[in-house]
């Protein structure tokens, strides 16, 4: 095995490509310590690592091996330093030493120290390695008994040209215009040949005239330095970022409209007038048993005019709006991403043979010494083995902690909703007539925040078990384990964000019942019922507090907090390892490189997306209930974008650069929650919002056409003498002069002969409620196919500039072929007399 | 303007990429009619023209000068004889001689002869060009005052080995192991020397492991010979037909079960019993006004026990399996044609530079010299023009025919419903007692043959339309002027041939009215019903005579007789105009190229497509209502895929070869339909059917579970007495017995307090109609998405195939580039000494 540096994240570890003189990472500009000491060539790579000398052997005898994977083990950081050129290291084959027969073999060295011994012998095998690749290294020497050691690597010209080479990097070859001719596939003669041409120091990729490309660029712009600087895969997170706050803006606008829409039209709203009459006192039937008393409609006047705020007619037209705009976004990713793919040079880049990961491999050996120890088994059928009977059973296993967790989540939303019914209840019963009269607001305020802290924690932990089950899958590669990874984590956090927003949207008060039939949760604990202005009151407020809350605390408490404690700790922890060893020795100016390795090291970009995608689910998935939402993730964002890039630029440790044609499997994700929020906002306005009952009784029960009377046909009766016994009003006032109350429902009256049944009018508001979503839902599919097909995924001016590269390379190849016939005829016609004369010479 | 050869079919023209000793076309084997006279060059390529002497001027002033583009101008076809390589002439630049004002010069020969004159200048100066470009042609003797004349061409070696670089097309390079070597793009010395290597004469591209892969290709490996021989655009289509061909399969296989399930569950049906049942009798409201009794529902027992056949709960099963199979299918295709597209070698295949069609060109300079001659404007305006200003006015009047031509199609339809509508009427006032006894049956039959006539006709006429249509749209390239083409075609003919379907489907009997107050279309003519077992077996009946009446008449009349017709109309006309001419020359073995120019000429593979297409769609989109579909189907398309072989073997010219990485916009077409045919088959269960009120009714209205009773439950009554006056039956023997009759909707009783109006149980079937739509189309999408996202597009053992290769040709290449600079260090090491030698001896 070789060494398993830096936490599996290491193989193949790649350059970064680029060169940029000067432009070195954070504010440190010691130069001089970027070289090798004494010497002109450049640090392009720094691998370090703790070691402990045979020297001095402490005989811990108790303390535990450390495992080989620990991150402080080896760890890898890179400088800002690099030429341009895509390195990979192609391990070797047969390098799989394994680790547990060695470690038995010296074991009377002492645990530990046997440990550190193997260590060495990989160490040294794996410079070996390197140095056998063609690269340069410089090692400190191992001055104390312990401590930190960094091994600088220096990559030579011809190793990284025929790495180039290798990993078909295209590049200016010739200055025609402004075409750039691509680099033939793995020719070295005909690679060195325009090589020779090429003048000027290499240029950074990414041409002039993406600048003028983009005026709105303001996020974008400002990242592409950075690109340059971290490789293709981060370029492209910035881009998307960009396009996406870009998206947002008129998102935003509109959403604003629509919301200030609400706002005026909020007094010549016909049916919260109504609610507010106090003439038309509508007696309502209690809302909880024997405690409660009959309550009047008109109290609920408030939540009724601030629903209709984010309930009117714009919000079916703004969620209409926000479908195609999530498919324009799409299109405009797709045609972004082939332009950058363009001028980034990856139009070529096909996929590489990745090297399956160091732990998919150990796996394998183990596997195979184990039935090489037990049996003699058939060697393919072990191979075969890993691949799909380990595979079952693992899949199994994780189907199982999927379930359970997602049941984890709903048991954690149920328990909010007992929370809720109880305490609403335990508050009821208070004398406090302040308490009693807050009793909706408090109840919903503190059980969304508790709903917010347990989606917090939830998240870490569903990170941690992703990320878990995914080791224990063992994937094969490095791509494999991040899509795996995502999948997971993103169904995982998805449900996590979402339940309780989906609860409230579509389950809160459809199982209450009705008067005289309600249903118990518990003996005595009636389900939840909806606010008087319905349910889409509550949905923005859970909304709105869940998406600011997390975005608040997770981008600033946990993006930005936490690292700078962890660092901190460290630090401190570095520090007094330190401390004794630092004393002898005289303290030196630190180099780059040991400022760098006090920072975080780079995790991937897993967490940013994640945050992103469960972002656009808020934006897009019930933008119907929440027109603002686009403006929270809009002002979220810009101050995002450039915490991202403060803390990819002085937080963390240079990433290894990967090069990336797209985003893989976010773009899948992305367009899944584009078809979801179609049929989620034809549901939350035919089911959620009063949209459908308003306008069938506008058009169909109204005597003149107007809203007038809406609130009465809403309201269905139910005669109190059939109240069950022990659950009608305990201390009410007027109890005596009631006959009838009226609920929220469609159902016949007492006095028909089926009384309480839903009524005709319930048959046919559900027929038009589904007779929406199936309108909306394909009219909007249609237009989104309709954009998707009008948009061409290649931008024109990119395909055609394509195709004049393409005439102007085959041109360029036909001449440069006459011109070498040509060179290779009068060679012919210069060697031929001369042999001849040789020959006569001879003779 | 070059040539416009053959009907504006032929820039860029490109010969046949394959090579094949002695398997020529049809049955002629005049292998000495293969060359050129006394060489042993192949002819590879023959064009052929209609000439005229000058010395023969008949000066026919009075006849018209023949338009430029006519298809006997000159004709060009090929025959079997070529080698591999893809050939592609390009164009001169500056080749836009105007021909109006060379026309004008030379006038004074007469019209006719000004225009031969001309035609003769351009041939002659593009077999210039050919001759130019390195090709070797051949002509015959124009030893008669007019007639046939055959240019042979033939492509040397050189030739077809540059252009086969300058199009990257791989071959065979070396023989490790399994794996074929790409060919390094464009380098001519690299290629070379590979071609060096090259002992075998040039294999077929298609490798035997293709054979083995597909065990049950009987359509599909017979049809990989004229694959070999016809070119990759051919190829795919065999490749799609014989895919869907064995797709078929299954499905026939679960359409006959589906069916089979409806006869034997026939005897247990309760509902069709119970209509059946004469002591039921239920007194049915007349079907007519005046002319028509009131009727017992047992006389309708025969198409209720039929329409279980088609109307059983084994169709919704079967309409799932049928959308999930539209997708499997795509799937598959997507992997058959990356599979192909490995084995046929076009993996690496990009799109070329297109060459704007002649027809473009000519416009341009039309424009360019119109505005030359009228004003001065900027030329980049006029360029402009084209493609903006010209197309929007052509934009807007293709949308008005395209509209037009829809309305055409509606009313035909219309016209259709109103000659069954006055038929019944007018049968029904015969005395005959057998024809009123089979009205329906006579309607329905005549008036769907009506149907099949019209769609037939007007399928013709629309052909020709969307021809024209894109013809004045003027596209740039060939490519483009195809997709649009096929795109109208397909809209056009989609609408025609499904319109009548749709009527049937979703709108006949539903805009009825009710007894008492009938929906009128003329005075005293009702709109047409369903018969009392629902549309649905009508629907089955449109759909089959349809389906097979234009399968059958299409592809056996059409395809098969009017070509035959055409040839032998062609050869008449031919053999009369040369009649004259024959007899003075002695009459020679006819050559190949005069067997093969009385062949039909090849005019694209379009309409066999659109056929397919459209049977398609017959196959899933109303799949619910004819399980048989794909039975006739797969009983087709045996048939079809050996006439169309046959044709193209024997009846057509060789097509001009078109390299083709995909289908291009059918695939778009296909999955469109696909999607299309989900949202149809969930309306086609729950709104025409009778699933859904029958499971409304057993599991919510009947008293005891069961479905005793349906029947009744479905009938809603009627005073005979709210009849309007003059509408009651005339001479019914039993209208004073009768107080109530029955009519099958949902309405309130006579005796309800809203008489007549929609009762409850309407509004809630219309809901749980509804919800099923919802349900279904939600569910059959789901399973599509993640049927697609379960397959991989790739298939694994072709991408490990690439992928393995792709590491093979690093190494070759690595290897080869060692050996390179060994041998130029040992040349450098022989000419260095002899220079030396050289120096020295002249000194």
């Amino acid at each position: 095995e070789r060494f398993s540096i830096h936490n599996t994240h290491v193989f193949p570890f790649q350059i970064i490509n680029n060169y940029l003189d000067g432009t070195q990472r954070g504010a440190v500009d010691s130069v001089s310590g970027m070289h090798f000491r004494g010497s002109k060539r450049k640090v392009d790579y720094v691998l370090a690592y703790h070691y402990r000398k045979r020297l001095a052997q402490h005989q811990q005898g108790t303390s535990p091996p450390e495992p080989m994977n620990r991150a402080d083990s080896m760890a890898v950081f890179s400088n800002g330093e690099t030429r341009k050129g895509h390195l990979e290291l192609q391990p070797d084959s047969g390098q799989h030493i394994p680790q547990e027969p060695l470690g038995a073999q010296v074991i009377e060295l002492g645990p530990l120290d046997a440990l550190e011994e193997e260590k060495r012998l990989q160490r040294e095998e794996y410079e070996h390695n390197l140095v056998a690749a063609g690269l340069e290294i410089e090692k400190d020497a191992e001055n104390k008994s312990q401590g930190l050691s960094f091994v600088r690597i220096h990559a030579p010209w011809q190793v990284l040209s025929r790495e180039a080479e290798l990993h078909k990097i295209k590049m200016p070859t010739k200055k025609v215009s402004i075409f750039y001719l691509l680099s033939t596939r793995g020719i070295l003669k005909k690679l060195n040949e325009i090589w020779c041409k090429l003048t000027e120091p290499l240029q950074p990729q990414v041409p002039q005239e993406n600048t003028k490309m983009k005026s709105l660029s303001y996020p974008f712009s400002r990242e592409k330095m950075y690109l340059k600087y971290f490789g293709e895969k981060i370029g492209l997170y910035f881009a998307w970022l960009g396009l996406y706050t870009e998206f947002l803006i008129p998102s935003s606008v509109v959403g604003i409209f629509v919301f200030l829409y609400g706002c005026i039209t909020i007094e010549s709203d016909i049916p919260s007038k109504e609610m507010c009459d106090q003439r038309n006192a509508f007696t309502m039937c209690p809302l909880c048993d024997k405690f409660c008393d009959y309550w009047n409609l008109s109290s609920a006047c408030a939540t009724a005019r601030a629903s209709h705020l984010f309930d009117n007619p714009a919000t079916v037209f703004f969620s209409i709006f926000m479908a195609l705009w999530a498919t324009m976004f799409l299109e405009q990713w797709k045609r972004l991403q082939m332009r950058l793919s363009y001028f980034w040079d990856l139009t070529g880049l096909e996929e590489e043979e990745e090297h399956p990961r160091p732990e998919y491999e150990t796996k394998l050996l183990q596997k195979k010494l184990k039935n090489k120890s037990t049996t003699t088994e058939d060697p393919n059928e072990v191979r075969c083995g890993l691949s799909f009977h380990l595979h079952f059973d693992i899949f199994c296993y994780i189907v199982i902690i999927f379930l359970s967790l997602i049941m984890l989540t709903f048991s954690a939303v149920f328990g909010v909703i007992v929370y809720r019914i109880t305490t609403a209840a335990a508050l009821s019963f208070s004398t406090n007539e302040t308490t009693r009269s807050n009793i909706r607001v408090t109840v919903t305020a503190t059980a969304v925040i508790i709903n917010l802290i347990v989606i917090l924690i939830l998240d870490e932990i569903y990170g941690a078990v992703a990320k878990w089950l995914t080791e224990i899958e063992v994937p094969k590669t490095e791509k494999a384990f991040e899509e795996r990874l995502i999948l997971k984590a993103f169904l995982l956090k998805f449900v996590n964000s979402y339940a309780p927003i989906f609860y409230v949207a579509f389950f809160k008060g459809r199982f209450v019942g009705r008067p005289g039939h309600y249903v118990y949760v518990f003996d005595g604990y009636r389900m939840e019922e909806c606010a008087p202005g319905g349910c889409l009151m509550e949905l923005c407020i859970q909304l709105s507090i869940i998406m600011l809350g997390k975005q608040l605390i997770q981008n600033n408490l946990f993006e930005i907090g936490i690292p700078k404690l962890k660092k901190l700790f460290r630090k401190l922890k570095d520090g007094r390892t330190e401390l004794k060893e630092m004393n002898t020795n005289q303290s030196k100016d630190p180099q780059q490189w040991d400022l760098d390795y006090s920072l975080e090291p780079f995790t991937g970009l897993t967490p940013e997306y994640m945050e992103m995608i469960i972002q656009f689910g808020f934006v897009t998935l019930f933008v119907a209930s929440f027109p603002l939402a686009p403006l929270f993730a809009l002002l979220n964002n810009i101050i995002e974008v450039r915490l991202d890039a403060k803390k990819f630029v002085t937080e963390l440790r240079r990433p290894d650069t990967v090069r990336a044609k797209d985003i893989g499997i976010w773009y899948n994700i992305l367009s899944g929650i584009g078809k979801l929020s179609v049929i989620i906002n034809a549901f939350v306005i035919a089911v959620t919002s009063d949209f459908i009952p308003r306008l069938m009784y506008q058009y169909a029960y109204s005597q003149n056409g107007t809203m007038h009377g809406f609130v009465n046909h809403t309201l269905s009766y139910f005669n109190v003498s059939h109240l069950k016994a022990g659950t009608q009003p305990e201390n009410s006032p007027f109890a005596q002069d009631i006959l009838f109350c009226r609920f929220k429902d469609y159902r016949e009256p007492p006095w028909s002969p089926n009384q309480y049944e839903f009524s005709k009018q319930y048959w046919a508001v559900l027929s038009a409620r589904l007779a929406f979503v199936i309108l909306f839902q394909n009219l909007v599919m249609f237009l989104s196919v309709l954009v998707d097909w009008m948009i061409p995924d290649i931008p024109k001016d990119i395909s055609e500039q394509i195709k004049k590269e393409k005439s102007v390379l085959v041109d360029f190849f036909l001449k440069e072929e006459h011109e070498k016939l040509k060179l290779i005829e009068s060679f012919i016609t210069r060697i031929m007399p001369l042999n001849k004369h040789q020959c006569e010479a001879d003779n």
